[in-house]
C-alpha cells in the first residue's frame, strides 16, 4: 500500500487542537472556571435576518416539488451568487466576470485544494509568521517552501525579497494572525515580482470585509496587473459570519495562463467540477442575501460589533504598555508578549491565571514567537470581561 | 510557473458536460420539444418532511445569539450525526465507531480528496466501466491504472482478475452505471485479493438504500476482513434527495494500517482537518433528520418511487425486446442498445426521436460502447411519459 510520506513531515498536531487539548485539561482541572475564549477566529454573531430569511425561504423550496433543486448545474456556483458576487466587487470598483468566479463550500477548503491544479513539488513562497494552512497543504504536496519575514521592523509586512524564482506566493491582507494590511504600493511590489519570476499570487481575502481605510486596498485587483497573475481567495465566513455554514468562492482571471497556454480558470474549473458537487443551495441563497442591500447593512452592523471589540481590547493592551499590531482593519490583535515572555508561557499565563484563551504567536511560524493573537470575534459581554480581566 | 500537467492527460470535455451541450443544442433548434431527462443520476422528489423541519428550525437556531453555532468543532462531523450514521449501520447489523467516520459535503468529493493520503503515482485498480470520477481524479494524481472488465458474461461485475499488485481498488455497488449489485462471495473475493496484495478498497455505497434484495450486502464490511482494507464513502444524495444539499461520510476503520505502520484514519482526518472546514451545521441536523425514524420512513417511500420508476422503465424495455441490467437494487437501468447501434447514436436517437436525455455507455469506459444508462430519479409523470415513447 503506498501512501502520501509527505504527511510523515507534518507537525504532529494542528495548532488549534493542540489549544483545545489544553483548554480541556485546564477545564478538567477547573470545572468552575469561565473561559473567554478570544483564540480561534470563529464569529459569535447570528446570522443576518436577511439571511435568515432567504435560507428559510430556500428549505421550504426544497420541501416542495415545484421548487426543488437536485446538482447545482455544474458545480460552480449559481448565476445569481456569481452575479452577487461580482456586483459585490463592482460596488467597490472592481470589475470581475462573474464566469471567472467559482463558488466553494469556504476559503480553507479552496487555498488546500488549489495546490491540485500546480502538481506537487512546487516552490512557494510563505510569509512567517503564516496561518498553518498554508504550510501544512504545502508539506503535503511536497513542495518547497521559502519563507519570507514579518516582524515589528517591517510591520509583518514582507517584501518580496526572494532571491530565487517561485512557482506561487501566498498573501493574506488584512492578515492572519497579524491583523497588519498591506498598502496598495507593497501590494504592487509584490505584483511585479509575481510578474517578472512568473510565480502566481494567492492572494486570501477572507478578512476584507474589515478594512475600513479606503486606502487599502481589499482586492488584490486594485493593482495594476495583478489580472495577470494573481488568484483572490474570498469567504463569507468573516462577511456574514458563515463559518459554520460554508460558503467562499474563489476567481481566477481569464489573463493567467502558463508557459503552455493553459488558463488557470480552466484547470481550476475542471479540479472543481470533477472533486467537488458544488455547494448547498439553501447556502447559496444565504450567500446572496448576504450580498443583498439589507443583508450587507445588517452584516455591517456585526463586523462593526468585532470592530468595537478590538478596539476594547486595543484599549486594554494600551494602558498595560503592551505593543501591538492589528486591530483597526482587521479582526486580529497581533500583541507583544510582555515581560519577554514566550508564545506558549504567555498563552498558559492567559488561560490559567485570567481564563483567556489566546492564539499563541509561535504556532504561525518562528517570527511569532514571542507574540499572541487575540480575537475581536467574541460577544461583547466577554470581549469587556476579558479586558476588566487584563488589567485586573 | 509550474502547473500540474496530469491534467493534459484528460479527456478534454466531463461526460455530463458534453451531453449538457448535445441537449442545449437540440433545444436550441427546437424551443418547443418537451425534453425529459433520464441522464444524470439527479434526483426530483422534494426533501422530506422531517428533513425540512429540521433544516428550518436549524436555521432559526442559526439567527438566534443563543442557540448560533460556527465552526464544526474539528470539522469531522458533530456527534449528534456521525452517532446517527453509527446506529444506521447497526440497524442493518454493521458495527461502526462513530469516531471511525468524517462527515463531508459528498461522496464526490471524498472520493476525489481520498487520492491525497496515497500520493501521487499509485497502481490503482479501476472497473470498466466506471463512474468517471474515479478515473480523471486518479489521471490528475498521476496514477497508473489497471482496468479490469465488466461485461455481459460476468454481469457487470469484474471479479480479481488482476497480474499485478496494486496499492487502491474502487468498487461501486450499486454500481453506477451498470446498476450490478455484487453479492457477498463476490465482494469476498475482492476483500480477500485486497488483503493478500496490501491495497485498500474504495467502496463506493452511495447508492445502497436501492437494495430491497436482504441477500446482497449494503456495506463493504458485511464482509470478513474489510475492516483491514476497506474505506467505505457514502452520501445522503440518493438516501434522501441531498443532491443539492451536499453530504456525505467517510469510514476508515482504526484496522486499516500501512507499512509504516500509520494508520489511514489518521491521515484522513487530518486531510481532512487541514483542508475542509466541516458541512454546513443546518445540512447536518437535515442529515441526522433524514437518519430520524419519521425521516428514514418518508426517504424510504421516495426510494420506493423511484424503485418503481425502475419497474416502469424496466417493462418498457422488456416488452421492446431491449435486454438490460440493474433497476431492481439500484436506480440505474444499464441497457444494450438495439439494432447494433453505438451508446452516442442510440442517445442522438432517443434525444432526437424521443426527447429522452440519456447517458451513453461509452462515457463510461470501452465496455460500456453499445451500452446506454438511464435513471430512476424522474417524476412519475415523466418516466410514464418516457416509457410510453419508447413504445411508441
Amino acid at each position: 500500500m503506498k501512501i502520501n510520506r509527505n504527511y510523515f513531515n507534518l507537525q504532529d498536531s494542528y495548532l488549534f487542537r493542540t489549544i483545545a487539548q489544553r483548554v480541556n485539561a485546564y477545564k478538567a482541572a477547573h470545572p468552575d472556571a469561565e473561559i473567554i475564549r478570544l483564540g480561534i477566529g470563529d464569529v459569535t454573531r447570528p446570522l443576518a435576518p436577511a439571511i435568515v430569511d432567504a435560507m428559510s425561504n430556500a428549505v421550504r423550496e426544497m420541501g416542495d416539488a415545484a421548487t426543488f433543486r437536485g446538482y447545482d448545474d455544474g458545480g460552480v456556483g449559481y448565476d445569481f451568487l456569481r452575479d452577487a458576487i461580482a456586483a459585490y466587487y463592482k460596488s467597490r470598483g472592481v470589475t470581475i466576470d462573474a464566469d471567472e468566479i467559482i463558488v466553494s463550500d469556504g476559503a480553507k477548503s479552496d487555498v488546500g485544494n488549489i495546490l491540485d491544479i500546480f502538481g506537487g513539488g512546487a516552490t512557494v513562497v510563505v510569509p512567517d509568521p503564516v496561518y498553518p494552512v498554508y504550510v501544512d497543504t504545502n508539506i503535503m504536496a511536497g513542495s518547497k517552501i521559502i519563507y519570507v519575514n514579518g516582524n515589528e521592523a517591517n510591520g509583518f509586512l514582507p517584501p518580496p525579497d526572494v532571491s530565487e524564482n517561485a512557482d506561487i506566493v501566498y498573501i493574506c491582507s488584512p492578515n492572519n494572525p497579524t491583523g497588519a494590511v498591506f498598502t496598495r504600493e507593497a501590494l504592487k511590489a509584490w505584483v511585479d515580482w509575481a510578474l517578472r519570476v512568473g510565480a502566481v499570487i494567492l492572494f486570501d481575502a477572507a478578512y476584507e470585509a474589515f478594512i475600513s481605510d479606503a486606502s487599502l486596498p481589499r482586492s488584490i485587483y486594485e493593482i495594476d496587473g495583478a489580472r495577470r497573475c494573481a488568484i483572490e481567495i474570498c469567504s463569507f465566513s468573516k462577511l456574514a459570519g458563515f463559518t459554520g455554514v460554508r460558503c467562499g468562492y474563489t476567481i481566477v482571471p481569464r489573463e493567467i495562463v502558463s508557459a503552455d497556454g493553459k488558463a488557470l480558470f480552466d484547470l481550476w474549473k475542471r479540479r472543481q467540477t470533477t472533486k467537488f458537487n458544488g455547494v448547498s443551495y439553501i447556502t447559496q441563497r444565504g450567500a446572496e442575501a448576504a450580498l443583498g442591500e439589507s443583508g450587507l447593512a445588517q452584516c455591517r452592523e456585526n463586523i462593526a460589533y468585532y470592530r468595537e471589540n478590538a478596539r476594547i481590547i486595543g484599549a486594554a493592551l494600551t494602558k498595560l504598555g503592551i505593543r501591538y499590531f492589528g486591530g483597526d482593519n482587521a479582526p486580529y490583535i497581533w500583541l507583544r508578549c510582555p515581560d519577554g515572555l514566550g508564545s506558549w508561557d504567555y498563552f498558559d499565563y492567559l488561560l490559567n491565571e485570567k481564563n483567556i484563551v489566546s492564539t499563541p504567536g509561535e504556532g504561525f511560524g518562528k517570527n511569532g514567537e514571542g507574540f499572541l493573537r487575540l480575537t475581536a470575534f467574541g460577544s461583547r459581554e466577554n470581549t469587556e470581561k476579558a479586558a476588566e480581566r487584563l488589567l485586573r
